[in-house]
């Protein structure tokens, strides 16, 4: 018998040799019905694999990411199977699950695929995933994989396989098709059942230029056409919130080929963006204890190499600028400099929770081809601070971070998120991860017990976690069900060894801090683009770059319209006149494009009794209201971050 | 005769070959006794020196900057004299008017100058400067002028000849003492009335360690023993204003070997001034109708080709990084950017004018041995606007700046400050500035119209305008009488085309918008550390990092103390408790020294009465207060910035 602990932390007993199948099926058949994959001690397993000792299992179905990724994974298969139907002889070369579905890359020899072809691999795939067929996973030696691969004369698997060794080879196969894959995959294709090829695209072998451009097809599929259908709508509506199209129509950012790519420039009205949430940041910080600092852009290199950052992470950072002989790098992380400042003073345990936080802009190296939009730039405006702590404060300060967190879900209306608990893995420490196993197991321990204890919605993912720490990713979701990566929390019981900081116990002693990382709003840059897209360009008044517009039905009302204007200024109300001369009629859509939450339309009666008539954006006149009795209430909505 | 226009436009007529002397005694003897060098067309004079055609004059004395280097060069050729005197045979090179004073490198031989010397020196100098010998200049040819110092033995002054020819080499003589000297000098040794020489200092020869150390001796002159000693108390107070001892002991900022020299880390206090001056500009420019923006710290090599900042500025950068075979600079400076902004989207004669304002962080090089404190950084937050408008708005928005400025020097208490309006040197164009002779004209015109007619103090000077138009340069003078260079404001017509900026005027025509570059605050840098010296750290109110220290007299008190930090807290007042477990004298001794404004001191009185008893820093107790009195005093005292 061997024990299987389940993720809320039951074990059960089973035979040697059981399935996580077999394991489903024992809990409830409507869930063995819907279980695509299983995690296996953090590895993704088919369910069909036998476990042979002690475990921890978690069941994977459609919404959880490893699941989804197994099933798209196993559609990129199906596809594969249709493609070799309809056009015997195509080489495959590789067909990963991506983000929103899956694709593979394929060489179809003289065959150019049109988008009209893929309603009859559409037909095909559907056929093929009626027939329930199996996802078998057979080990394989190297020598019998060549001669598979040789006598199907596909030169691509073969390439391959050069880099494989015995024992680490499997083929799958469903149906007709056999692949070279590490798996895991779905149990059969009938689980498939929404199928759409959303892309024709080229792609150079190997992304290298000079080799054969193969042909990549772009698909998605589902469980159940319902969940295309959403998603596809969803898609939809992503388009028209796209935050390219809509910061360029609102004026939030520009991007310069003259300063270059991801490195957006603020306009006047993404800055009154950027500039309230750093209020908003502000004031939460201040409430919280933080302590703000202000620190360079560049340091020397040899900051980088106390902090390990340099070699680790060199790849990512601007190349150095070389001054008197000494290497500069731009900052691409804040902690070493505010370590710096942690150092500057010395500091007793009556200085601790020593919190610093500053909005740093950090520079990173990101491949042109992987930049979009704000949502991946090269200079990141972090709301950064850093925790410096006791282990005995850990818990306090760590689960006040998570309430920092949830507080600003609010504000921002959003309701789902999920906490991904990145943890190490132990056969990297060392390489990818500084080699301090008593410190890892300590304070991955550590991390998990507060979010069990605070009932903070989180998974667990391996191999993700900081080089000096466990860390946790936040993950939200737009109000179009969109997921966004936004914002880290991460322990650090590395880098206050590194920079030797210390503190003078209670007792006398010293000892170094534990250290907290976190950005509960991420960047501006990710944040802006997330937002842009949540509100689809119709930020809460407070965020709104221009909060009130005057329209004076005509000239004569320009006078009364400037009186008031005056006075919501006054009032800090950032409001403009639409002083054209333009009918009421169009002055109202052309201020409903730039979506402005408040119209205010004056004329002879508003006029007469000091009243301004209220537009709300998207919805028509609210009513007649005194101009105190406006900029009262509005002041109120403002003040309360109303959303 | 010929016509010479004084600085107040006044033109007089003089026999030609009249020297500027005779011109001072024909205005008044008293004038005459006082001049010390002239500015004859822009350039410096002896005031002995004939002047042969029509020309701009200004009679210079101590007061005036050039009169003053000129009286300090000439104290330095004394200084060469008494040297002479006292150890014949020695050798010197150079000898020029530094800050505050002068200095001369000489060699000395085997000898070992030491402080004691001095004395006899000073002594010696006095002697010198009572025989009241004049300073008279010769043209010589090159080749006599070789043959002198041959004969003397002073290779140093035969280096410097190397790069002189004929026409352009005079000697200076006084007494028993010649010099190789461009000039000018004061008319006699009898106008040095105070001397203190002050420091003796290594200095290789040409800067380079390769070569011999020459002894460098520094000294002060003044044409009273009035002015000296209120030199010397001035620099005493300054020493213990020295923003770098402030900073350390108040924690404004601190400097870290591993991120590198002129890159302050603004701790904690320091960042709240920072924060607090950016409120300010941020509060100032809303209102002049500036638009914020925010701009990233690095951009493409082609930026600052195109702006022209390359290669003429390249020398004040970083070394570029090199990314995807293009080259990335640090920016030295903000506008490009800001252009890239106006550009970003199309401008008519309506935008304008269109007002960009930011905190922009630039990176300027400096050479480690010129950098100093806060003063002389290679980091810089620069509280900077670009202008945008046409010719007819110019004056007005230039005037709007100037009263910026003078709104800003009212709130800081700067009751002494002078614009220095820097102009270009025709001879130099194409060169050191833009080859555009019809703009330079036109501009240095109206920047000095608006000068002449707002009535601001200003001085002129030839030559060190910005390379795209004419700059002021505002001094200003601490509440001891030290001169700090802070802001600039510069006229650009260069830009603009470079950058082929336009907007459409009424008529529908395109034209390329005048730019104004300001930067009232300056640099945080700069300005902290002139605040720092100007305040002696003690803050006003509103800018203080902690505004209000609570000393309660024993713990028994202290939950009486922490209400009312709650309510200082609410009411946004900075404030702390002193919790220690000390002597309520010691804690306001303590608080003393941290130049915390107020110390509310709180015992069983204050308690029942629900009181405070109000110390002011400095000044001792000012009264018992209710605590809801104190705090609408101070919220006051705050929101007004009272000085």
């Amino acid at each position: 018998m061997i024990n299987i602990t389940l993720p809320d932390g039951a074990v059960r007993k089973y035979e040697n040799g059981v399935s996580a199948f077999d394991i489903a099926k024992s809990i409830s058949e409507g869930l063995a019905r819907k279980i695509i994959a299983a995690q296996v001690n953090g590895e993704v397993w088919d369910i069909s694999r036998p476990i042979q000792n002690d475990a921890s299992l978690k069941l994977l179905t459609f919404i959880d990411n490893e699941g989804r990724t197994t099933f798209w994974h196993s559609s990129a298969h199906l596809m594969a199977e249709a493609v070799e139907q309809l056009y015997p002889g195509v080489k495959f070369w590789v067909g990963p699950a991506v983000d929103n579905g899956f694709y593979y890359d394929m060489d179809l020899g003289d065959h150019k695929l049109a988008e009209e072809d893929l309603q009859a691999l559409e037909k095909k795939m559907n056929e093929l995933a009626r027939q329930n067929n199996k996802f078998e996973r057979k080990e394989i030696r190297k020598e019998e994989a060549i001669n598979y691969f040789t006598e199907k004369g596909d030169q691509y698997k073969l390439d391959l396989l050069q880099n494989l060794q015995d024992g680490e080879i499997t083929f799958y196969s469903q149906g007709s098709f056999t692949d070279l894959c590490r798996g895991p995959h779905i149990p059969h294709t009938g689980l498939i059942k929404a199928i759409k090829l959303t892309n024709i695209a080229g792609a150079y072998w190997k992304g290298d230029e000079k080799n054969k451009q193969l042909i990549r097809v772009y698909g998605v599929t589902f469980p159940s056409q319902k969940e295309m259908d959403e998603h596809l709508a969803m898609l939809e509506e992503a388009k028209k919130r796209d935050h390219r199209k809509l910061g360029k129509e609102l004026g939030i950012y520009t991007m310069d080929d003259d300063v270059g790519p991801g490195l957006p420039l603020w306009l006047p009205n993404g800055t009154i963006i950027i500039e309230e949430l750093e209020k908003l940041a502000k004031e939460t910080e201040t409430d919280g204890g933080y302590k703000r600092v202000v620190t360079p852009h560049i340091a020397k290199e040899n900051l980088y190499l106390t902090s390990g950052h340099l070699p680790y992470y060199e790849d990512s950072m601007y190349p150095p600028m070389e001054l008197e002989g000494v290497k500069y790098y731009l900052k691409a992380m804040n902690c070493p400099h505010h370590h710096k400042i942690f150092a500057a003073e010395p500091k007793s345990y009556k200085d601790l929770p020593f919190r610093l936080a500053e909005y740093g802009t950090c520079y990173r190296y990101e491949q042109s081809g992987e930049l979009f939009g704000l949502m991946r730039v090269r200079c990141l405006h972090m709301n950064d601070a850093h925790i410096y702590c006791t282990k005995e404060q850990f818990y306090e300060e760590f689960k006040a971070v998570n309430d920092m967190y949830r507080k600003y879900f609010k504000i921002f209306g959003i309701d789902k998120y999920v906490m991904r608990l990145s943890l190490h893995d132990p056969a990297k420490r060392g390489k990818k991860y500084v080699d301090e196993p008593e410190l890892w197991k300590e304070t991955e321990l550590l991390v998990r017990d507060v979010l069990i204890k605070t009932e903070t919605p989180f998974v667990e993912v391996q191999d993700e976690a900081a080089f000096y720490g466990p860390k946790i990713d936040v993950q939200i979701w737009s109000a179009i069900g969109r997921e966004f990566t936004l914002a880290t929390n991460q322990v650090d019981f590395a880098q206050g060894r590194s920079f030797n900081l210390s503190y003078t116990t209670a007792n006398n002693q010293s000892d170094t801090p534990l250290i907290i990382h976190r950005a509960p709003l991420g960047t501006h840059e990710r944040f802006i683009g997330f937002l842009l897209e949540h509100y689809a360009g119709k930020f809460p008044v407070w965020l709104a770059p221009v909060q009130v517009k005057l329209l004076p039905i005509s000239d004569k009302y320009l006078d009364y319209a400037k009186t008031i204007l005056q006075k919501l200024k006054k009032a800090d109300i950032r409001a403009e006149i639409d002083d054209r001369n333009e009918k009421i009629g169009k002055k109202i859509r052309d201020t409903e494009m730039l979506k402005v939450p408040y119209m205010l339309v004056v004329g002879e009666k508003e006029m007469n009794e000091e009243k301004v008539a209220v537009r709300r954006q998207g919805k028509g006149v609210t009513g007649v209201q005194f101009v105190e009795e406006f900029i009262n209430a509005t002041r109120n909505e403002i003040m309360e971050r109303k959303d």
